[in-house]
């Protein structure tokens, strides 16, 4: 490592409330020369950053996002310059962020790297309706995936259904009929609670609580759309003013 | 809601590195009346509590923990008096955090609480070792889960394992061995890379990186104990300064 060299880190943000930033990304801001933030960030974590300059990347509206190697290539060049490069995104960096991929390419050029993690929404945004992912007796743990990957084929929705863990899929909602009825066919009760919840922790949040046999058409009907979050599970049942624990049960 | 009812947070105080602390969980711990710890989580954050009464609680060294009902009971009874209460938990109070347990005895009581989420330690814990929990190609997604639960009996191994997903295992020290075993059984290949990290966050923080087959071995040569967490899958390939992504593809 040369003297000279600068350093990037990967910093989580969070779920969308920018007061779920933590005490170690804030410090990382404060000294930070340039900041690189995806879209999705809530702009108020920026206040953290005074002496940053900003580069927007990323997904934005209708138009196309901004190529992973073009980011990439310009963190490297950053960090070459000597700059202290904090590279923010929403979420955890390793959880579905592309943090690897970055963490990778500044590896391969020789760039010091640190991740700063962040609260990933899977476990954030369940909690503010009250829904614990883990719980005694009703979910003996939680799986976070994805209902794309990279080949195009999904998740095994049977495998998962077997694991007795709460369900949170991420950028699943284009898939969310077929996700549904892969987790029946494998043996998931209908009636099993299920959760699609829109922008959470943000002040624009909104959600439908249904059940697995009913949630695409509700959540259809409430027009929600992208970036939402489905979470799928017994656990889901303690969503607020919601079922009980002894209804829970016998979903379980 | 009595006007001079008090209320209650659940605060995730992350896995170990009071940096890791959110905004939010400081904002609280500044205006709180009482702190509730737990013994597993570091003193440091509560230089955020300057005006709170600190009452220290669950498992301490070689004593008995303290009894849930009795804390249950404890901050139903402060928040009665109108205190505000600060119940502070390593990791996240919704994951393997009791926290679904608390929040329900709250509201039997009809006492306000409110979810400050944590970073719990199954992702940012393998992130000071530059693994990425998720990873295009390596690792669709990531399960956490406990080696026990409350019926005696452990999770669906075989089904975990083939969910295609990065596992985290928390509080499975003492059933490493049949962990192991049960996920070979399943198909899990021997050299699927693998790792324990204990105390990750803090400057104590030890861990061995091995393979499915090795694990547990070398976990008890280098003497590893609780607190540990178990990590399981290709993606801790990614392990700083093991094997490179050309490797992982054939694990995976």
């Amino acid at each position: 490592m040369k003297r000279d060299t600068g350093k990037v880190y990967l910093i989580g943000a969070g779920p969308g409330d920018p007061e779920l930033l933590t005490l170690k990304a804030v410090r990382v801001l404060a000294h930070a020369d340039v900041v690189l933030i995806d879209d999705l960030v809530d702009r108020g974590v920026l206040v953290h950053a005074p002496r940053a300059r900003v580069i927007e990347v990323g997904k934005r509206g209708g138009c196309k996002s901004t190529p992973q190697s073009f980011i990439e290539r310009m963190m490297v060049r950053l960090a070459r310059r000597g700059h202290v490069v904090a590279r923010v995104k929403g979420g955890d960096p390793f959880v579905f962020g592309r943090g690897g991929e970055e963490m990778l390419a500044l590896a391969a050029a020789g760039i010091d790297c640190e991740v700063v993690p962040g609260i990933t929404a899977g476990i954030g945004v369940p909690a503010t309706l009250g829904v614990p992912v883990t719980h005694r007796g009703v979910a003996r743990g939680v799986t976070l995936v994805t209902a794309h990957t990279r080949d195009g084929a999904g998740p095994d929705w049977a495998a998962l259904a077997h694991t007795g863990t709460t369900l949170v899929i991420y950028m699943g909602m284009r898939r969310l009929p077929e996700i549904a009825a892969a987790l029946l066919a494998a043996g998931m009760p209908q009636m099993t609670p299920a959760a699609v919840i829109e922008q959470g922790t943000t002040p624009r949040q909104r959600q439908v609580i249904a059940t697995l046999a009913t949630l695409e058409a509700q959540a259809r009907a409430a027009q929600l759309g992208s970036p939402a979050l489905i979470v799928i599970g017994a656990a889901v049942g303690f969503a607020r003013g919601l079922a009980r624990v002894e209804e829970l049960a016998q979903v379980a």
